[in-house]
């Protein structure tokens, strides 16, 4: 087996509850690294320094682009948003599964340039329980709630470009099973290349 | 979640012992059925009508062909062997997950035609412990033995075909690895089609 860290990619409606999965996996299990992205958006007075996101100024940002320094990156309103490479490869190689709460584009760049990544879509069980969960927050106006609802329509078109779904009904359940797959994951071809090819050359002696 | 059941393809080396995983996996777990291939050879002395085979002439064979009563065919050393359709498709209706341990040539065209079929890879740890477990059974001569890892080293280039590869070290962990495969298989999208489908009708209220 690939003693190399896969690379997860989270996403998932808004109101999913993605965020709290992957804080109960990271609580729950020993081998998760979280990647905190990079943006040029002005931080706003929620956001954590490092931990929202590491925050810098658009002429940092395309330096660190031209550096080669994200691994993926896109722009959404005018800012910038990306996943810096240093952190991510340093994790991976120490054997650290590595977790992208991103959206539905940066996941598909990031399968693109790294076909070994893991997809995975957390979903409500059903439209009316994400609803529920979104007026239950009680933190946001109708306006925006029904924002999310559809830009969630138009994220659903998008489900199956995932390497899994998994529904978000019981959180231990749906953490469980996230890290099930994540730790069947190694048991794919393409995460088992040097095992493949151990195999292939102990196997030569027997070709005469 | 889909209710029908999965195509499951089962192979490995001959001495990797997929035989011993599928009738452990069966008497485990309620859920498997065993496919039983058709062939047109003439039975061995070993051979028990439909449990090693359901044995049948040239012509009944060409004929289950033209009634298009066969998953997948192939002809080896002048026989043929196939896998009937009508025991598969009422067992994965019933929501049964069914079994065909077959070569990697039937493998490939199971999964050409059924791309939510599931390929399973069994395998030793590593060469030495195949040819050791070969000689262990002590009921082969030296040139069979020699002709089976031959053929090992020759199927070893079709192992990145297959979905998963398990190895088998130890018996009861890898039966419930192949039976953890298979139940995260239905979070796969191809498995999630009534899911998805419903999921994009409820959220389509909330396009406006």
């Amino acid at each position: 087996m690939d003693k190399k860290g896969i690379l997860l990619v989270i996403s998932g409606f808004s109101g999913a509850g993605k965020g709290t999965v992957v804080n109960r996996l990271r609580e729950k299990y020993d081998e998760y690294a979280l990647s905190i992205s990079m943006t040029s958006r002005k931080p706003r007075p929620t956001d954590v320094e490092g931990e929202t996101y590491f925050f810098v100024t658009r002429e940092k940002f395309e330096k660190t682009i031209a550096e080669n320094g994200l691994l993926e990156y896109a722009e959404y309103c005018g800012n910038y948003y990306g996943t810096p490479r240093a952190f991510v490869e340093e994790q991976l190689n120490a054997g650290k599964n590595v977790i992208l709460e991103i959206e539905i584009q940066g996941a598909t760049n990031i399968k693109k340039a790294f076909p070994e990544s893991l997809l995975i879509f957390i979903t409500p069980p059903s439209a009316a329980e994400l609803e529920k969960r979104l007026k239950g927050r009680g933190t946001e106006t109708d306006e925006v709630i029904a924002k999310r609802l559809k830009r969630a329509y138009e994220e659903s078109d998008g489900m199956d470009t995932y390497d899994y779904i998994v529904v978000n009904d019981e959180l231990e359940e749906c953490v469980d099973e996230v890290h099930r797959i994540i730790d069947l994951a190694r048991r794919q071809p393409l995460r088992m290349k040097s095992f493949i090819g151990e195999m292939k050359e102990q196997l030569k002696v027997y070709d005469k």
